[in-house]
């Protein structure tokens, strides 16, 4: 129940129809991507313009009511899941592009606007936005600049934070910051960086300048499908070794091709006990110079099949397997629960192995589908939340999934952030010390910790509570230690 | 003076002769690159490994003693001038290289080592670090970081921040604390960007993982003169309007190029009015098709002479020319002030137009290097600090320059950070509600601020004295106000 006083003043300062308050209308507000997770709030606002998120926000915290800003809610992390005694504040309605520089590559965008959308219209160009989470048809920049999103290609072109150049945002206060700007180099702590995956707990963001790049003139893609996840996994390992950079290096075991080729009929192999995809882009001569050494080193590393794209029809085919895999494995699964954790490439088959043995250890079957060159993992555990024990047994196998990244000298994210489902992983990740900077930096944007509560960071009681088995600087935890 | 109690402290701690107090000793740590500032240590504290500099920092910590790291002593925004109260921590004594993993594609490093020994150790796995400072043969990685430095790469490869991977570092209270690690995204705040650049306030770094590149198999330098530097200035927008991304796009006035010229002897065409370096880097074929896109753009834009480098000779000679700039212009004048600021690179022409101006209005002669592809200026105001008033002029000529980077949408620094030389820049640069921000980041790593104090942010009470002038969010500051 949102207090009455506050109700008041913010529909006085929301246009009618733009703050939801009855049980029927928030309901569609209660969880994100992650639906482990739900919560009704107490309202929903949805502001216009970046005055009346000012004015949303002053209210809010006047009378400390918590606000979570949502995007288009496709947080695999739970980014966005409510607080029930908040304001959940939508930034749906603010999706203007509201400038292309076509001479300085940068486009202005509301938070609100699509992904795709930017390179859509980057296009007219012959410009695009680089970072391609899966989701990008439907996930909104703002959210993708509070998650550091990534997605295939962020292995040659980086993560959110290597494509945005400037941030503006609101204070919990009601004060408008900007960070970053059009120059490489910023005055000052990192701030843009610093804004930029910390998950909504610092700012409101109401404007991001993002970097756009020349569209290659040609990109081509390489299927290879290998007898044995492991040799597909040095494979990996070999493609960067011998100096190449794809544009994208992606890698699924079979319960994912299976998945994937009965949903989107691309013609995978399905035989194959892992398939990789390299894509290549640039030059005609720098693809064809590059993609021909792909081929040798894949055909090196035992790869039993190796087919290439022909044209843009067969590439999109190709990687629309690929980009289609969550869907296409909640197909077949009651539940799915996606994890995301990262791990230096060379460890890649130790923790395939590691995954195969829990998989049988739980009893739960598990697709996995990697960002492989960059060592970003999303093993897909199938589940069926009707079982009793079956979540409780998900969440374990995660959870181990996730301290095996952090043993390996990887870490809990790849690139949907911490959210409310890696706070414990987060304990063990960091030491004290270290969690004690990220609530300073909490303190200093927002004293009341009103923004996204409880997300991205523990509590320091909560690590204590879970025994602090951090396992940070070397040290190897006890194996025989409670995993919750 | 040091307190004769830490004085002790600090002697137990070190070997013998790695604590200087007497002022003939602490004399060589009086100033750094910007010799404008100068003070003298209460000590200079020369630490072996970590362990003595985490006691060190628990001993002055206790005693509210300030702490400044210093590496190489390159930096030319006083970001290693002493505080006359405190200790010098140089990093000198840390140089090794600890790993280099050519398959992970990292080194790690101690702050100590020169940011060329980094290239010269991975050349053996035909790797090279990206980053190069001009000041590359004598800085250090450490300061790299602590700076963001830059180079003549970073168009392509980015800044500091874009090529280090984890941080190992000890804070104020000697808790040792690690940022960052072997993968891309990293879970909680980008405690990692905002360490890069945090110019010694928030932690003293031990310990850097660095990416590493393939070395490209061929690079290629276009040498283009032109008899206007206004046009060599649009030259600058048109080759990056034309997709290219060169691997370095630097621009150099008259009086840079005969002063220069004359130092080393390279050639260059003293009679034009500008000369850009355009690099191209990648396969031979990639370097061939991008060299003849480049050759286009530059005779288009009117370049008066065009010469590619032959081999990695000349190529070297060409750059020789670039990375002398400073010391060939130290050669010619008694005193020069080398400015750092960045701007949008459509403005370039017009703040060179402004530069000019002001040259002959201040009566200092300006010679003019440019990082142009990224738009970092280095404008070299020449001076005699034994002529009465020059030093002041200059001071203001330079203030000048970095306010108009402000107003055209750039920022005071580009590559050599704050410092004590931009304070009030910043005041003009960030908005209160901003800076506040920064100092709330300085309080959660280092309440009683004793690393580095006086540097890279203004206090707000100094801001507030100049009137807080700042033309952030569009705002343009009045004429007629008074500049310091």
């Amino acid at each position: 129940m949102l207090d009455s006083t506050v109700h008041a003043q913010l529909a006085a300062i929301l246009p009618p129809a733009a703050l939801l308050v009855s049980a029927e209308d928030t309901k569609p507000y209660e969880c994100d991507g992650l639906t482990l997770f739900r919560a009704q709030p107490a309202a929903v606002a949805l502001p216009e313009n970046e005055a009346q998120i000012v004015a949303v926000l002053k209210a809010c915290h006047a009378a400390r009511i918590p606000v979570v800003a949502r995007g288009a809610g496709t947080s695999l992390s739970g980014g966005a899941l409510p607080d029930p005694e908040g304001v959940v504040l939508s930034l749906a309605k603010l999706k203007r592009i509201i400038a292309i520089d076509a001479l300085a590559r940068t486009a202005v965008v509301q938070p609100g606007v699509r992904n795709l959308a930017i390179s859509e219209a980057a296009a007219a160009y012959g410009l695009y936005y680089a970072p391609d989470p899966s989701s990008q048809i439907a996930c909104s920049i703002g959210g993708n600049v509070a998650e550091n999103a990534g997605g295939v290609h962020c292995l040659k072109y980086g993560l959110t934070v290597h494509n945005v150049r400037r941030v503006r945002g609101v204070l919990v206060t009601g004060e408008i910051v900007e960070f970053g700007g059009d120059a490489l180099d910023s005055a000052g702590y990192d701030l843009l960086a610093l804004v930029t995956g910390s998950e909504g707990l610092l700012a409101v963001i109401t404007e991001i300048t993002v970097k756009l790049l020349p569209k290659p003139q040609l990109a081509q893609v390489a299927l290879a499908a290998f007898d044995d996840v492991e040799k597909a996994g040095v494979a990996v390992g070999s493609i960067i070794g011998a100096g190449i950079i794809p544009a994208g290096l992606e890698m699924m075991d079979q319960p994912a091709v299976r998945a994937v080729e009965e949903f989107v009929h691309a013609n995978y192999p399905v035989d194959a006990a892992a398939v990789l995809l390299v894509e290549s882009d640039g030059t005609p001569e720098e693809v064809a110079a590059e993609m021909a050494e792909i081929r040798r080193v894949l055909t090196q590393s035992g790869a039993t099949e190796i087919r290439v794209s022909k044209d843009e029809a067969q590439r999109n085919l190709y990687w629309s397997g690929r980009k289609a895999a969550f869907p296409a494995v909640g197909r077949i699964s009651p539940d799915y629960y996606c994890i995301d954790g990262t791990i230096p490439r060379k460890a890649l088959p130790r923790v395939l192995r590691a995954i195969a043995a829990w998989s049988v250890e739980y009893g739960l079957p598990c697709a996995n589908v990697f960002h492989a060159g960059d060592g970003n993992l999303h093993p897909l555990i199938l589940f069926d939340a009707n079982n009793p024990g079956e979540s409780a047994r998900t969440i374990a196998f995660g959870d181990r999934i996730l301290r095996l990244c952090i043993e390996v000298g990887g870490t809990v994210t790849g690139e949907h952030g911490v959210g409310v489902e890696k706070l414990d992983s987060m304990c063990v990740q960091f030491s004290t010390e270290e969690l004690a900077r990220f609530h300073g930096i909490k303190e200093a944007f927002d004293a009341y910790r009103l923004l996204n509560p409880g997300k991205a960071v523990p509590t320091l009681h909560r690590c204590a509570e879970m025994g602090k088995m951090h396992i940070h600087h070397g040290e190897v935890p006890h194996p025989d230690l409670p995993r919750f």
